[in-house]
This record gives C-alpha cells, sequence and structure tokens, in this order.
C-alpha cells in the first residue's frame, strides 16, 4: 500500500539534498545573502510544489533525475515570495513555520536582496547547462522557464499578492477570492506540474490532465488554509492563527461560512481526483496528496 | 560622421517602444502593479544596458530585431535593481533622475513588488515565443538567460549590491571597490553585450572582445559616477550630489583621489578601445560611447 509520510520524507530528502547543492556552492561572492537564502529555503517547508513536479514526472514516465533541478528552482522561487511577503511592508510576519521569518533572523535589506536572489537563482538553474542539451530539450527548457516566469509574474503570483494587500479590510466576491488564490498560489502549483509532465515527455493530454488537477488542489489548499487559520493549532503549524480575522481579510469561511468552506474544500478535491481518472496506480502519490491537502493539520 | 546624440535618440525611442509593448498589455491583472512598473521605467533612464545590447549584436552583424526583446529584458532587470536599491531599508533613495522613486510615488509593498515584477517579466520576455525558434536558436536563448541570470544573481549584482550595504561607513581597499563595482554593475552591463553580440552570431573571438570592452566601459562608468557625485551639477544630474561623502562609502575619489580617480577611469576607456581593435567603423558607436560614458554630466 502506498505510504504518504514514506513518500513524501524520501522526496523531501532528495529535494534538500539537492537545494542545498545549488546554494552552498563555493563561487557565492556574498556570505551574509547566501545565509539568508539558506536560513529562508531550509526552514523546513512542504516542498509541496518540487514534490508535485517530480510527482507528475515520474507519473508519466519520466524520473527524479530529469526535473529535480527544475524542482529545486520552484522551491526557490516560493521562498523568495513568501520572504517578500513576510516583509514589514507587506504582511509584516515574524514567524515563519516557528522560526524568525528572514528579515528578523537578518534585516529587512538582506531579506529583500535574499529573495531576489532565491528568484534569480531559480531562473540560473532552469537555464543552466545548455552546452549538454539537444535542440529540443533546450525548446523545453525554455517553454518551462516562459510557464514558470508567467505564473510566478505580474499575471499570476505577484498580481495575487498585490490584490491580496490591497483587499485588506475589504469584502471581495467569491468570485474575486477565487481570482485571488488562483494567481497567489495556483499559479506556481500548476506551473509545478506543468512543468514535471513536459520533462518526463507527457502526452497532451496527460499534461491537460494533471494542470486540471492542480488547478483543483491549489485552490483547495489555499481554501484549507483559510480554515487552518480559524481551527488550525498554533503548536502543529508554528504560526499565530486567528491572524486573518484579525486583519479583516476576506477569506473563504469569512465570505461562505466554515460549513460551506470544507465542502467547497471537498469539491475541489473530488475534481482532482476525477482528472487523475485516466491514470492507473501510478498515480497513486497525486492521490494521496491531494486528500492530505485537506486533512492536514498545518 | 557618427553622430552620439542621433544614435542614441534612435536607439532610446526604438527601447522606449518596444518597452511600453512588453508592459502595457491587457492581460496584466493587477494595474497597480503596472503603473508602478511603468513609473520606474519610463522614468527617462539612460537605457545603456539595451543600448550596447543592441550595438554589439549589430557590429558582429546582427540587427535590432535580433536582440529588441532581449535589450528590453535588460533594461527591466536593471530598473528592478534600482527600485529595490532606492527602498528605504536600503539606500534610502526619495528621487531617482528627478522624479519620486517607486515607493514614494506609490508605497513600500508596491515598490518591491514591481521591482519582483521587472525581474520577472525580464525573464517572461526573454523565454518567449519558444514554439517559434530553431533548436539551435533556443539553445543560445537558454545560454543568454543563464549568463543574465548568474550577472543579476547573488554572484553578481546582488552581491555587489549586499557588500555596497555591508561596508557603508567602512574604507575598503581598491581591489575590494574594484569586485564590489565588477558585480554590481559590472557583470549585468558585460553580460548585456554578451546577450547582443551573440544573438547577432558572433564569433568567439568577437565575443571576447566586446565582453573585454564591456568589463572595462562597466567599471569606467561607475568611476565616473562616484566622479560626478563629487563634482556632478545636481540639475543636470536629477539627483542629489555629495551622498556618497554623507554616507561615508568608499568611493575611487574618497580611497585614490580626485586626480587618479580621472586617470584611472581614461585608463578603463583606453583598454575598451584596445579591445575593438580588431573591428572597423561598424564598433563606432560602442567607440563613442565608451568616451562618452567618463564625459558625461549625468
Amino acid at each position: 500500500m502506498f505510504n504518504l509520510k514514506n513518500y513524501l520524507h524520501q522526496k523531501q530528502a532528495a529535494i534538500n539534498k539537492a537545494l542545498d547543492e545549488n546554494l552552498n556552492r563555493p563561487s557565492a561572492m556574498s556570505k551574509r545573502i547566501v545565509s539568508a537564502m539558506n536560513h529562508s529555503i531550509m526552514a523546513g517547508g512542504k516542498r509541496l510544489r518540487p514534490i508535485l513536479c517530480i510527482a507528475a514526472c515520474e507519473i508519466v514516465g519520466g524520473n527524479e533525475e530529469n526535473c529535480i533541478t527544475t524542482a529545486c528552482a520552484l522551491e526557490m522561487i516560493h521562498t523568495y515570495s513568501l520572504i517578500h511577503d513576510d516583509l514589514p511592508a507587506m504582511d509584516n510576519d515574524e514567524l515563519r513555520r516557528g522560526k524568525p521569518t528572514c528579515h528578523i533572523a537578518f534585516d529587512e535589506a538582506t531579506a529583500i536582496l535574499a529573495g531576489d536572489a532565491l528568484l534569480t537563482l531559480g531562473f540560473q538553474l532552469l537555464s543552466r547547462n545548455s552546452s549538454k542539451l539537444s535542440g529540443a530539450e533546450a525548446l523545453q527548457k525554455l517553454d518551462i522557464i516562459h510557464r514558470i516566469a508567467v505564473a510566478a509574474g505580474c499575471e499570476g503570483m505577484i498580481a495575487g499578492q498585490m490584490l491580496d494587500i490591497l483587499s485588506e479590510g475589504k469584502k471581495l466576491e467569491i468570485e474575486e477570492l477565487k481570482q485571488l488564490h488562483m494567481s497567489k498560489t495556483g499559479a506556481l502549483i500548476e506551473a509545478s506540474v506543468y512543468a514535471g509532465a513536459v520533462l518526463g515527455n507527457g502526452t497532451a493530454s496527460q499534461i491537460a490532465n494533471l494542470r486540471d488537477y492542480a488547478r483543483n488542489i491549489g485552490l483547495a489548499f489555499q481554501v484549507a488554509d483559510d480554515i487552518l487559520n480559524i481551527e488550525g493549532d498554533p503548536f502543529f503549524m508554528g504560526k499565530a492563527v486567528g491572524t486573518d480575522n484579525d486583519r479583516h481579510k476576506s477569506t473563504y469561511p469569512s465570505l461562505i461560512g466554515i460549513e460551506a468552506s470544507k465542502r467547497f474544500a471537498d469539491e475541489l478535491i473530488a475534481n482532482a481526483l476525477k482528472s487523475l481518472e485516466a491514470f492507473h496506480m501510478e498515480a497513486e502519490p497525486l492521490r494521496v496528496i491531494a486528500r492530505y491537502i485537506v486533512e492536514r493539520k498545518k
């Protein structure tokens, strides 16, 4: 039987090893920047995006080696966004995963630069070793870089964060909130799955199904986060709860109530599982991850 | 006879048009982010990096069309670095090119995100239209993306900015200062020329000569900036002078005196011109730009 805990541990270990190798190279000029990058990237993240990337790659017949560097790049881009979102000018968070946020452990200037450096290093990793690639592989890589840049940029993650800040204290429509989350977190999750599926040489229909899966779990992840911010245990979460309410943020529970939010999350997960119908046992990791997203405690 | 003023105007017009087209697309989700990106990128920059990119491309036989998108990406990456450097947590500058800096015109959160968005959009532009490229072209693009990411990242521009902040109030050795500037501004200038030369299909020796040219003018540009910070006219410069001294920053004039700094800049320009010896009249723009760098008033 498929064991999620073992699977996640094994993937996380591979990802952490690769992240460490890609971050701690002797040529890095500024030790302080590298320390700050390390502080945030090694703070015990779930590695959801790289795991989804690897899982998607393996499901269509690829292997970890095909996509581990891309997986690392995705985690770096995700981590940069967390560092910048935590800054005093943005969400002003002092704790993340139970540890001081980057600007608390270092200072604001270092945190801004460490974020910038992680984003840039992400693209550096995505484009490296071009001399060893075939033309077809290079075309694939360029396509992936472009999709990730679009997902992370001002039509995706950054637009979502801006909307999030601008809508603090305002009551959004449910469709606006959905749009906010689709861009803030959904786009990069979808790009992660897309990248893995492309690097594993998935067919067009496999890729379309996997993207559909990703869109659904991406939104479910956010709905579950909103619920955890009300019902979660700060001990397990490593961060404060009730903060959305304190900030008068529009959330699924605040707009449609907690029970309807839970039903919505379940519905999204059901849709995600439906997108995987064309796959057999090889998609079991993605199925279990989908269920885990709404059942997790942190 | 080659007329620098006309040349720069013509190139700047082409670059500004392309920047505008690439920034103001209807699909951009957050109007506020796009306004902030526009504010900083359309604030009247010299467009040095994109001009060098186009000039290098044309010198080896390419044309503007081959590299205008890459040139735009370089200007976006440069502009992102200015927005972040100006933030209160970094240099805390309120004026840039005579206009309010991004965080003054908008706010800190928007400025951080607009910088992030310009950096990301740079990589989005560099990787776009992959479906229209040949394998060989894709390999070339990947190589350029990688060089630009390295130049902009924690081994280049970001390391330079961190060192710059850390060395405020400290007296650096002249070699340390050189290293700081080579990474803070030199690396991206070199990458700009490299990208242009590669996209114009320059030979290995042409590319090597052009990179040598770029390294020399990149450093000369910084030495000239340090001199302008003492002798410049705030009216022409659109920003305050004397700020390096107020901040106890190590500069070429503070370490070796103003006369020796001017001699050093002249020497670097002479080296730059020497790197262009293998070229004929087609390299005239780069020669005149090299001289302009030390003679400019802003």
